[in-house]
């Protein structure tokens, strides 16, 4: 009995019998005697295939008309799991981002939900609807549609849940909660039963690609329970709060991170505010920037090495090419790195964590070209090529071969 | 120089080349100097795929949902006209039935227009912008997705020409105008190059499947010049509007309509109230009849016969059948019918058009079942194996053959 927030990607929507199947987890949990709020996104494939028509037309068209186009394809969705519910014998209405009160700024593709107006909501829910919300959506002060960006579904359940202060988000995916690794990488990965929000935030950031962090942020922000739990696989998934049992665990999890590039600037003249300008010019460019290193002056030069996206390294090295006091410095780019990452909030009170982490890299002849910790968790950089074995290998060290 | 509301079908938008084809024609239309509203339809067959998608999962999908499904479609269309638009270097913005002012009553999947609040498009054009409004929807007082139902985007167009008093409407189509027989079917059939709105009227009712019939009325009251052009042949059209010139033609054209069926009620009592309480029980149950025909008293008995649309052909059988009075009276129904009609203006003041015809379907043999008049057109049912013959024939006897 309660107040449920349920969001289904766009794998679990992807066609006639799935939808039937989330409408079957829908009306399953709203017949046990709960309100039920539903976010779900645009089917399988429709976004990337209304992304395709817009480009064969304009490649480089307005945001404001791609979040006109993008905002469709929720539309769709939430319109077939409505009549879904109704098939099943259960009252439902779906709701557009504006509709459903989703007021956003006015950054077109990645809007910031300003505010929910829930009013709509709530009146639904009182006559016993199952609501329907189109996820990734809303409008800005100019009556305009706009979207959330990536895993801006996410997002949009968790303010949802934030807002009617519901009891529970639960998140639905393609897989059945968070592990220790990926488990189709590393065959005695664990799933975890229960994660912290700061946990969850470094794997999101590192590349497990379960949650987006955006919505990690909110839900820590404003305290909303979420479940990472399987649409397919009908077993409790992992929660994800602000306390959670560490089970004897030292780490939550490894992560290998391949979507990076590592751009080193070579002797570039020691002198005070190099490193400061650098990034600062790579900020202004809305490049965020991982792993930074700084090698100590030698002969009145030093050399900085920092990782970046994969996506962003052509214009980052652009960017600092085109810095005046770069000179004769030489800026080198390399693709075949991957970042692998120990996280958990345990490591804080053990510091044999980094040294279990690097002996068990020794072990497999690993060289780490860059090291960057955190309070809750351990980065390398290494070759890509070792990536899977690194994991593998720290992933036993931590949590046993079997 | 004026202000200029275009219409654009599905089939015009229906790939990528055509939508830029379309872009073409509004901005040499914007670049003439004329504020331009443009009125999309949903793309080529996406309507229809969305209709299969929804009856996958529930056939008795509430329409409330039906039309946040289809209302979709035109988002789809909207956003890439516009984003076509801005490629050629023009300023465009798309706007939904909602952010148009389209205020409608609640009924979903055939709502009628209430009203249009013209601020934002006319804040838009004051801009200078191309304005391209999702036709076939709009919202209602709950502030729900609605759709007007088939033919509905010249609906909009002629209701958004009608609100800002616009100096003309063009509804772009894949034929190039209104003729004086199916062009395709017919070879020396004549393009038309004005009509009048009432002779369109029954031109539209007859099948000729060029303007939706609610458009054109809507077009009469409130005075608003239609022209019928083709999108992909960029010559003149044809104009509707309140007086045309005759060009010394007595009858504007001749249509066939083969999706009739005929319904005979043979031998009923010959008492008062029979033909009343047969067709108000159609009434009843939302079925139109066309022609009617009743026998004259004979034994005690009389026939009644009337036509339907096909799909209702199985629905007025049944209800007629239900009618207590009926008792042994034969009710029988035959689809293989098609209905030829002559429609004009000059067939008021000319009492030989109805001999013309007859005469002209008497030489080719062809037997008339049913005949039916009004002030402009003279309508006849007959075999449907001899339809193409009986057009041809007639049309000959009106426009000459060559």
């Amino acid at each position: 009995m309660g107040l449920i927030v349920q969001k289904f990607g766009g794998s679990s929507v992807a066609n006639a019998q799935r939808v039937m199947n989330v409408a079957k987890i829908v009306t399953d949990t709203y017949k046990a005697g709960n309100d039920v709020v539903v976010v779900v996104s645009a089917q399988g494939d429709t976004t990337d295939d209304l992304i395709a028509k817009a480009k064969e037309i304009n490649p480089m068209a307005p945001k404001r008309e791609m979040d006109m186009l993008m905002s469709a394809g929720e539309q769709i969705s939430i319109a077939l799991l409505s009549m879904a519910i109704e098939k099943l014998g259960y009252p439902a209405i779906s709701l557009l981002g504006w509709q459903a009160g989703f007021l956003t700024n006015s950054v077109y593709s990645s809007a910031r939900i300003k505010k929910i107006d829930t009013s709509r909501i709530k009146n639904e829910l009182d006559n016993k609807r199952i609501v329907v919300v189109a996820g990734f959506q809303g409008i800005n002060k100019y009556d305009d549609v706009t979207t959330l960006g990536r895993g801006g579904s996410d997002t949009s359940a968790v303010a949802i849940a934030a807002s009617l202060n519901a009891d529970k988000c639960q998140i639905f995916t393609d897989v059945d909660g968070v592990y220790t690794a990926d488990p189709r990488k590393v065959k005695n990965a664990k799933k975890l039963s229960e994660i912290t929000y700061d946990e969850m935030l470094e794997l999101a950031t590192l590349g497990a690609q379960v949650l987006n962090n955006r919505s990690v942020e909110m839900a820590k922000k404003y305290n909303v329970e979420l479940e990472v739990i399987s649409s397919l696989n009908p077993i409790p998934g992992t929660m994800v709060k602000e306390t959670a049992k560490m089970e004897k665990m030292l780490v939550r999890g490894v992560t290998k991170d391949a979507d990076a590039s590592r751009i080193s600037v070579i002797g570039v003249n020691d002198v005070p505010g190099v490193a400061f300008k650098i990034f600062s010019k790579l900020a202004a460019k809305n490049i965020n920037v991982d792993i930074i290193l700084q090698s100590v002056g030698r002969d009145g030069t030093k050399d900085i090495t920092f990782t970046v996206g994969v996506d962003n390294a052509a214009e980052a090295v652009k960017a600092v090419e085109s810095l005046p006091f770069i000179g004769d410095a030489k800026v080198v780019r390399d693709d075949s790195v991957a970042k692998i990452s120990v996280v958990g909030a345990g490591m804080e009170t053990h510091p044999g964590t980094a040294s279990t982490m690097f002996e068990a890299l020794y072990n497999q002849d690993i060289n780490i070209q860059m090291i960057s910790t955190s309070e809750i968790k351990i980065s390398i950089l290494i070759d890509e090529k070792d990536a899977d074995k690194a994991v593998a290998a720290v992933h036993e060290a931590f949590f046993g071969s079997e």
